[in-house]
């Protein structure tokens, strides 16, 4: 039996970082879970992030306090108000941007691969729903993978290596497997893989048990992707 | 009289950034300082970097807390000795080397130049001394540069402008001004510029008092380089 490669998985307490890590356990993948604490204004995340890190069975699941309020510029970190009931389709980076959220969030991952000999980094950015958001683009991931390969001692030394028999690139590859799936995609694949939604947590505006606020863009998302499959939602509602 | 660009000045309480800074304001910038406080041993670091913000006359000085001990890796952050009177120029990486260290601080420099409308990041990094750090290179650089205009709202939307009649790029621009000097030329540009270095710590492994240990390779080369010039270095040693 060959060795499990090892990835490091980021993972926010979401749908969609659950369901990465599903696909990244499918294809084999012995994983790092990482969880950057940033100042959210819920910590039900961070809870959430602990349950679904249980349930994918990761190896180790590693939590970088982080806070990014000293930067602000989100009303994820700063205190702007969450917009509500408006139309997330439409185009425009919205307030709830976090500035280089994921080139930040993938530099931490990038420095835990190298630490823990992991070279394949799981991310769950989506281009579909969140065309808004630049660092959610296939251009953005492809060039985080070609800085990586710049950035680290294992990437400018397995960079040298010829490509392996198999065509494996050697060095660092980031993940996004979820990058051109819809939203009601998503959630079908997690179902096939047996991902349990009821630990996951989407809202940006959650109450203080924890319960999703369902008007935010994100739960709007959500909850729509649920109906257009006929399922409900088992996560919490206010 | 035209308005001061604002620049973010990745400010570790070294030499290297401290001459860095200095370059900047006589290039004209605005500084924001931003200091990474990373679970470095010393805290004296940044200590100085405080002093060296003042001397700079930066307009915000910010520093994150960021714990890298957990991901380890390397001897300025885990429990790894740091290694005395070696060669340190023999072209090896060293173990003081920290995963993706530099990725990780232009990102979150990047996020703060985002949040408070600026477009030039500096960093002290140096391909000359530090030559077995993959992310003290000019590839490296560049590479980010491209990255910081794939990730950011202001990076993209600007990417669709067209150069201005000054020929300005648009987008973020990373400036690494003492990428290609010696230790002794910079700082001769510092002296040049009244940069005070014995507010400046370079030392891996200072003492509880903040001094400096003179047999780390940082310690050797900052010797080496004051000698060099026939200066004493004014920073306080053992």
């Amino acid at each position: 039996m060959p060795l499990m490669k090892r990835g490091v998985l980021l993972l926010s307490g979401g749908l969609d970082s659950a369901v990465t890590g599903a696909i990244a356990n499918a294809d084999g993948f012995d994983l790092i879970a990482l969880s950057i604490s940033y100042g959210q204004r819920h910590r039900c995340e961070l809870d959430a992030a602990r349950d679904v890190a249980r349930s994918l069975r990761v190896r180790e699941h590693r939590v970088i306090e982080l806070d990014l309020r000293g930067i602000g510029g989100s009303a994820l970190t700063a205190e702007i108000a969450v917009p509500k009931d408006h139309d997330p389709a439409a185009g425009e980076i919205p307030v709830t941007y976090v500035p280089a959220r994921n080139t930040i969030f993938l530099s931490l991952a990038l420095g835990l691969a190298e630490a823990r000999d992991a070279r394949d980094l799981f991310i769950g950015a989506n281009a579909v729903d969140y065309s808004g958001y630049p660092d959610c683009r296939p251009e953005f991931i492809a060039g985080f993978e070609r800085l990586a390969n710049l950035a680290t001692k294992a990437g400018v030394e397995e960079g040298k290596a010829p490509a392996s028999p198999h065509g494996d690139r050697p060095g660092f590859r980031v993940h996004a497997p979820l990058i051109a799936l819809t939203k009601p995609e998503i959630i079908r694949r997690g179902l096939e893989l047996g991902v349990d939604f009821s630990l996951t947590r989407s809202c940006y505006d959650p109450d203080t048990a924890g319960r999703a606020c369902g008007h935010c863009d994100s739960c709007q998302l959500r909850l729509k992707a649920f109906a257009a499959l006929g399922r409900n939602d088992p996560a919490p509602y206010q």
